[in-house]
């Protein structure tokens, strides 16, 4: 527990996020409840972070001078995204800025090579893979054997939001890859996709959020459910914290880490990636746990004491994507609708512009009974549609 | 349910707020929650809610001008605080803009001697009182036998946290009463005090909150924690929640009426006073109900479906007030300390100065089991302290 709590508390305490998006957006709520002094560092003014912090900064994150200066000017330095740039807030460190996640963290897990290969030299499972710093060196393998297809395409560096990862099934599909460094990974049969929210504190408290599964549509193959607990065996679910405690515990981050998996049809846990901060997979946390992950996050990076991860009740989100074939100024058809369902809550993100598949928000649908709510959740995504004017 | 709800999910729409305390700097989170457009008019620029609106005005909520001008620039305008000036709400209303609660409403609420001839007109239980246009008047009455020591005082107008309400024991007490209008209230040998929030929307779906339970400190005779749920008999909760309906009725407010009551030795429900917007006795929705009170007022004003207003899990709430002793700049002492132990969850206003009992924050107690919440509510009390630097 930290001795000098009572400063977060204080005007004289300044708090940077880098990156103004929706992650930082919901990260504001919980440091206004706090009343922790806030300054934003992001490159579009129309982020939603414009507004709800205490000083509002426009500036790249890649860009050395603005990370850099704007650093210098803040107790705590904290991300919402991991596109940054590292050397700045490693000369930041270096002098004395406190930033969680530490830079020697988001060196492994910005890079997803890196990442990779840092599982491989941890003993963490994962998928196996090959490394290319040039796309254009996957054909090559393909035709010498090294490389198999069906095979998962991820862009080694700036991925988001589903871009950056591929299913490529057939040299024609080489074709339409972007050129830079990247990873072909091995297709996984699994049998659920799982993920865990680790939390770590400045002076080294971890918790653990329950397993969730994300519950894929059986033809699109698209994500469809965020479902908390996971409704699957006990004891894969103890495999799947412990290794998700292994990665935190090598990784060394400070404040909330997401870790993805793979459950596979033998039970096997691979790892699939990480984020060090408030993620998709935990944003059922607002309405169902007793403590949400960017409170928390709040909680790990000021060295306050980490509260109770249990849920209050079952917690179901779905993610608002923009309709296909629509794009231009968003509407929510049939947001009243779903509001009238029991345990229902929209968050809206504020973009003004919706197109095909574009996160716009997202719906946490709470019910004492998992499968009650599951029910509902569905219904939810039968009934609001994201489309244009 | 409304057929235009998507107006209010586009930049289009505006959302006027009149007051920018802390009541309306978490109302805020939930405009924020929905991305919807909000203008906020205050006349101190340091509120809480400075920051979080899209727009700041400065100005008096007492002034016509400053409430007239800033409410024709919006569509919708609700209140966070009663103390404005009416006969502009009046002139919007008649105007085409939508004030929640409606002017009316707030006429007779906002003085509580009409508000307590409001009760008596329409047969809701009261205590007995007596109303002077002077508190000069008062002693002439008890001369004449019209008035009975002890009573309870209360300004009719403009009283605030505390202030505007004392108990007279002697003669000697009126010497520190303020002029003007006011009523003397019969004192209430009461059992419990009760409240019930009411939420109405615009098109009239109602619902009710469970009925919560102030817990009084047994010597200092103030309030100590407000319990959801109440801990009385399911008959006494029922007449409590049909005595809010009605007053709700009758008052024919929109958006939350929190409704404050007496249940006497004798099991009788007396009505002692209302606030229509979010009250201090509904804080605990914030985490322990599935539709938080103050999300609940943006749906009801805004005619969506409104949300369920069961409680997840039992919840209790400790007002945050300066300790005695202490004035200047703030200090939270043993912050950690309490968000060290389950299910609290402090929330701080963001005052700088503190003083004696001033509305400082308050804390957050949940837990499956309302007798350990209890346990673990007053061991917060016993904790944490509002001191100064």
């Amino acid at each position: 527990m930290t001795n000098n709590s009572n400063n977060y508390f204080s005007s004289d305490f300044k708090l940077g996020i880098l990156g103004g998006g929706q992650l930082g957006k919901m990260l504001l709520y919980e440091t206004r409840k706090f009343d922790i002094h806030t300054k934003v560092l992001e490159a579009s003014k129309e982020a939603p972070c414009r507004i709800a912090c205490d000083e509002f900064v426009l500036g790249s994150l890649m860009d050395f001078d603005a990370v850099y200066n704007f650093g210098k000017q803040v107790d705590v330095l904290t991300i919402e995204i991991e596109n940054i740039n590292l050397d700045a807030l490693e000369k930041l460190e270096e002098e004395g800025i406190k930033v969680y996640p530490p830079t020697k963290a988001l060196r492994t897990i910005q890079n997803k090579a890196t990442q990779k290969l840092f599982y491989t030299d941890n003993n963490v499972p994962t998928a196996d893979f090959s490394r290319f710093a040039y796309a254009s060196e996957i054909e090559d393998a393909i035709e010498n054997g090294g490389l198999e297809l069906p095979f998962v395409w991820k862009a080694a560096q700036f991925g988001y939001d589903g871009q950056g990862v591929k299913v490529v099934r057939s040299i024609d599909d080489l074709k339409e890859l972007p050129v830079g460094e990247c990873i072909a990974e091995k297709m996984i049969p699994f049998k659920h996709e799982l993920a865990v929210i680790v939390v770590r504190s400045v002076s080294g408290e971890v918790v653990t959020y329950p397993v969730v599964e994300m519950e894929f549509h059986p033809e699109a193959n698209q994500v469809e459910y965020v479902i908390c607990p996971a409704r699957i065996d006990k004891i894969v679910a103890q495999k799947a914290t412990e290794i998700a405690l292994k990665v935190s515990e090598e990784i060394g981050h400070v404040g909330i880490l997401a870790v993805e998996m793979f459950q596979t049809q033998e039970d096997e846990i691979l790892v699939n990636e990480v984020a060090p901060r408030p993620h998709n997979s935990g944003h059922y946390s607002i309405e169902a746990s007793y403590t949400n992950q960017f409170e928390q996050h709040i909680r790990a990076i000021l060295d306050l004491p980490l509260g109770k991860t249990d849920s209050k009740v079952a917690g179901i989100m779905v993610n608002l994507v923009g309709a296909d074939g629509y794009t231009g100024e968003v509407v929510y058809e049939n947001i009243a609708e779903i509001m009238a369902m029991d345990g229902v809550t929209p968050h809206i993100y504020g973009k003004k512009q919706t197109r095909p598949f574009r996160k716009m928000g997202h719906v946490t649908i709470v019910d004492e009974d998992i499968d009650e709510a599951r029910r509902v959740a569905q219904k939810v995504k039968e009934t609001i549609k994201v489309i244009s004017k």
